[in-house]
Parts: C-alpha cells; sequence; structure tokens
C-alpha cells in the first residue's frame, strides 16, 4: 500500500467503527455526529506544514497561518456547515515568528467568522500548523450521496492556486495586476466557499467536496465514495492558468457538488458567484472522462508506505 | 519574552477576544462553550512530536500515539468533563510505521472513550501528532477560581513519569516490576483521570489543572490565574521517584483541584483512588511556599522567543 489516500483508508481500518451519533468520520471532508434533532456537530483537522503546503520564501508566515485556517474551514464549507471554533496547535523552531504567523491566523479567523479558542505551542524542526474547527449543520452534505444522472457543478474556475504558485516562483516580488494577481492572492490567502457551501446545501446537494488535492482526485474521491461514473463536458480554467493546473492544481478551495438533473442551480446562487457546470455522474462507476476521453487523474498527494 | 508560557500569553494578546458564549478560552486545560443552558462543549488540543515528548529509541511508536490521545483527553479530564470525540493529525516522514502509530492511538481512544473520527495526514521531517478532542460538561472547572483558604489537592502521587523515563533512559530494556515497572508504564502510557475529574467537579472544586508540566509550574498557572497564594505542605513522590522529579517532572497527567476547606474530599473520592491534601491558597497572590521555603518553580517549558 502506497500514498496518503491508500494510507487514510489503511487507517479507517485500523479503528474502531464510531458510534452511531457519527454518521460521516474519516474519508470526508468533516466528521458529522448528531447532537440533537437535526442538530449536526462539525470536526475537521488540516495541517499545513512550512516547505511542503508553503513556500516561506514565496508567501509570508502570515499567509502560512492564514491558510491553515481557510484549509480547515473549507472542510466545515464542504459539508454546507457553518464555522463554529479554531483550536491552533504549533510546532516549530524556537525562533519562529509567532507574531506574523498569528496575524494571518487571526485575520483568516476573523473574515470566516471562526474564532481561535486554544491550542498547543511545542517544538519541531519543521514549521507544522494544525488547524481544528468545529462547525454546525443541518443536514451534512457527504461525498457518497451523488447519484447517476445528477449533475455536477463547480463554484469557481480552478488552477488558480497553482498558477499563483507558478507566478510567484518565478518573480516573487512582482507587481501585477488581473487575473495574475487573483492568482496569487488565491496561491497566498484563499478564501472557504462558505457561502456557496450554504446555497449548495439548501438547494439540496446529494454530495460535495472542496477542490483541495485537484479537481480531478477530488471528483474521484466523490466519484469512489458515491459508486457513481464522472462524465465531464469542460473545465472552467482560472484566466491566468493552464489545463493541466485546472485538473490537477490543488488548493483551489472552490467546491464541487453535484445536484439532481433539473434543478435551478444559477437560481439559487442568486447573489453568489454563478457555479459552473461540469458535466454529470453516470451509472458506470469506473467511468471517468472529460470530453468524451479519460479523466487524467494527477493530483497532489501526499507520500506514505503502509504494510 | 521568553518561553512557551510567555508566548502563549502573547497569542492571547493578539487575537480577538472570542464571543460571549466562549466562557473559557486560551489559557486553561480546554476551552468551554455554551451550547445550552447548562450544556458545555469542550475543546482541546496538544501535540506530540518525536524527539521532543517521547524518545523512539525508549518508547515504541503506539505508545506516543497512545501518549498523544492521553495528553488531549486529560485537558477535558482537568475541566471535569467527559471526552466526546478526537480527531488526529500525523505530520512525518513517510516510512512511519502509521500501523503501529494507530494501534496505540485507537487503544487509547478505545480505552478513554473518545472515538477517532478524521483526521489528517501530511508530511514533514519531524513525527508530529496532534489530537484535538471535544468533551462535554456541566460545568467546567477554570484554573481561575481557586479562593485564598481553598485547599489544594492532587488524584496521585507524583514523578512517576520522569521516574520512568530516567530508568529506560538508563536501561530501555531491563525486567520490572513493583513501583519501577509503574513508573515506566506512566511514562509509556499515562492515563488521564476521567473519573477523578467529574468526582472533583462534583464535588465543587474551584479550580483544576492537570499535571503536564510539573506540579509546581502547574500550580504556579492556578495561582496566577486565581490571583492566589500557595501554601504547600508536602509532596507526595511517586515511590520510584525523587522529589525533583515529583516537583518539577511533566507528564503525570495527575489532577491537582482546589475546594472550599472542610469538604469532604476522601468521601466524595470513594470508590477511587484518595486524593492527597497538597496544602492551601493563600491571600498572598505572590506566596509560593512549600513546607515554609520557597518553592522551586522548574517544571518544562517549550523554548520560543517572541518580541
Amino acid at each position: 500500500v502506497k500514498g496518503e489516500f491508500a494510507a487514510i483508508s489503511a487507517i479507517r481500518e485500523l479503528l474502531p467503527v464510531p458510534p452511531a451519533e457519527v454518521g460521516i468520520w474519516i474519508g470526508d471532508d468533516s466528521a458529522s455526529v448528531e447532537v440533537g434533532e437535526g442538530r449536526y456537530l462539525l470536526l475537521a483537522a488540516d495541517t499545513v506544514v512550512a516547505g511542503v503546503h508553503a513556500d516561506l520564501e514565496l508567501t509570508g508566515l502570515d499567509d502560512l497561518g492564514w491558510k491553515a485556517v481557510a484549509a480547515s474551514v473549507s472542510d466545515i464549507a464542504a459539508m454546507g456547515g457553518d464555522p463554529g471554533y479554531a483550536l491552533v496547535t504549533v510546532a516549530g523552531p524556537a525562533g519562529t515568528d509567532i507574531h506574523l504567523l498569528y496575524e494571518g491566523i487571526a485575520a483568516a479567523a476573523g473574515s470566516f467568522g471562526c474564532p481561535v479558542v486554544g491550542g498547543d505551542l511545542t517544538n519541531a524542526r519543521d514549521l507544522v500548523v494544525t488547524v481544528a474547527v468545529t462547525g454546525w449543520c443541518t443536514r451534512p452534505v457527504a461525498r457518497s450521496g451523488a447519484r447517476p444522472g445528477d449533475e455536477i457543478w463547480v463554484t469557481g474556475p480552478l488552477g488558480g492556486s497553482a498558477a499563483g504558485l507558478r507566478l510567484l516562483a518565478a518573480d516573487a516580488g512582482a507587481a501585477r495586476d488581473g487575473p495574475d494577481e487573483d492568482a496569487c492572492r488565491r496561491h497566498a490567502r484563499p478564501i472557504p466557499r462558505l457561502a456557496a457551501g450554504r446555497a449548495a446545501r439548501i438547494l439540496g446537494a446529494t454530495a460535495m467536496i472542496d477542490v483541495s488535492d485537484g479537481l480531478a482526485a477530488d471528483l474521484n474521491h466523490v466519484a469512489e465514495a458515491s459508486g457513481v461514473g464522472l462524465s465531464l463536458d469542460a473545465v472552467p480554467v482560472h484566466p491566468a492558468a493552464n489545463r493541466d493546473e485546472a485538473l490537477g492544481g490543488g488548493e483551489d478551495f472552490e467546491l464541487a457538488f453535484c445536484v439532481p438533473a433539473g434543478v435551478d442551480v444559477p437560481g439559487a446562487f442568486a447573489g453568489l458567484d454563478t457555479p459552473i457546470r461540469l458535466g454529470r455522474c453516470t451509472s458506470e462507476p469506473t467511468e471517468r472522462s472529460l470530453g468524451g476521453r479519460p479523466l487524467p487523474l494527477a493530483g497532489w498527494e501526499h507520500e506514505w508506505r503502509t504494510n
């Protein structure tokens, strides 16, 4: 067994199945615990490592803090939930500029309405920032509910974050405007799509995921969890990005969701950016196609070896 | 500003004050959120780093996983709460034995009744395991409620974990029994005092903390948060430990708590290990004494520099 996704499957097998009130657990964006009639507590955690998820020569320590909060809050958005509270744990070298790091953490927590209430501080060689968040939801939208015939939508164009990283790596300090500036902003300070996640839940989304590993990899997660195939017509590419970045670049944090055919998605998103239709779910569970050709499944995956 | 505790104070200043329902936040063992009449959601997170909190030449990867869960669940115990659910995030080298690590995590989660429901897996040079936990409580016991005249108690003898580390470092593979065996078990597989925490809350504890940094340092946290002095008569030393280990060794995970004078603590703990009286809180906020002499405040503190 090799790779992050295989390791996550192995971990799910190693752990006891949680009690019945835990309707959604390992393998989705957030876990979901029913805490009352139609009231669900969402729980999610994400880790950002300097040098792996963020290059501190290209973006700031404040941006790293922002991204750690954004990645976890995006897991709440991907269930259609509202954020609750954040716990921030920082392991890192003694000289880490805590002030700058927490400037970004505080700015993100304020922007997304997810106050930091606690955490931990410890030493390690790499800077490792883990953000655990709670959320609330009346109907958590899992990855597993898509049905053949459902339409697949995404909340915005893709590849912007990967394009931003490419642009910053070429010239970190360049003055930019237009799509390039937007791409760099998407890389440094991504914004979870909380309002869009709520809108998708309300209009009856059957499955949802945030685009964190790359569109193809993330839609593949939905297809595997739901037991459906994917037939995509086209992929919306961010104006600063190329097609590979749109399909395989991670950390866009747009939401991809499935809805029964015929639902008026643009109408339900009035006042928000209009989602873009990607294609539909099919009854052939192994199908992964884009414009009638095989969908390339490359995406971001950490290295893990398990026996 | 220097050191972990100063950095935590600085972080508390950098973050906006959370909303009113968050009665307890950074600076206590858990954060507490009132989610209904007399119903509090507790949130805590702890990070264990290989080479910092656990020496993998002395104890196993499964023990490290156990300790990460135990440390976080102990933060729930220290509020007098019941554990809810755990999120486990692992950052580490690709070759880390996930199976062995999660064996310890699953065993601890099962033992303490705190199911793992999610998390994250990513790469870093050091193995960094963060466990975020939820808990429930009807009256969270903060560090800040001690009053002059309150008696100070602890749920068991101290220094066992530090003694266990010393014994393992001298000869990791030695056969042991009696107090030495117990000390090594306390170091490798500490057990949070959940039942004792509940008993202390029920009998009316005014303040509580888990002994994770070392008794003197942790009681100092209570005294500072409560604005009281400390007058200790004696410190119960684990039979395998010495006095320095009892005062300064961290990770015992016993609970120290304050109660109004006259409360029948042994009676309220019938069926549990009988707590040991340490001394009392005084009205002189700077007093830190043990047997009439100054209390040495050395304890575990991570290195942080902040400007």
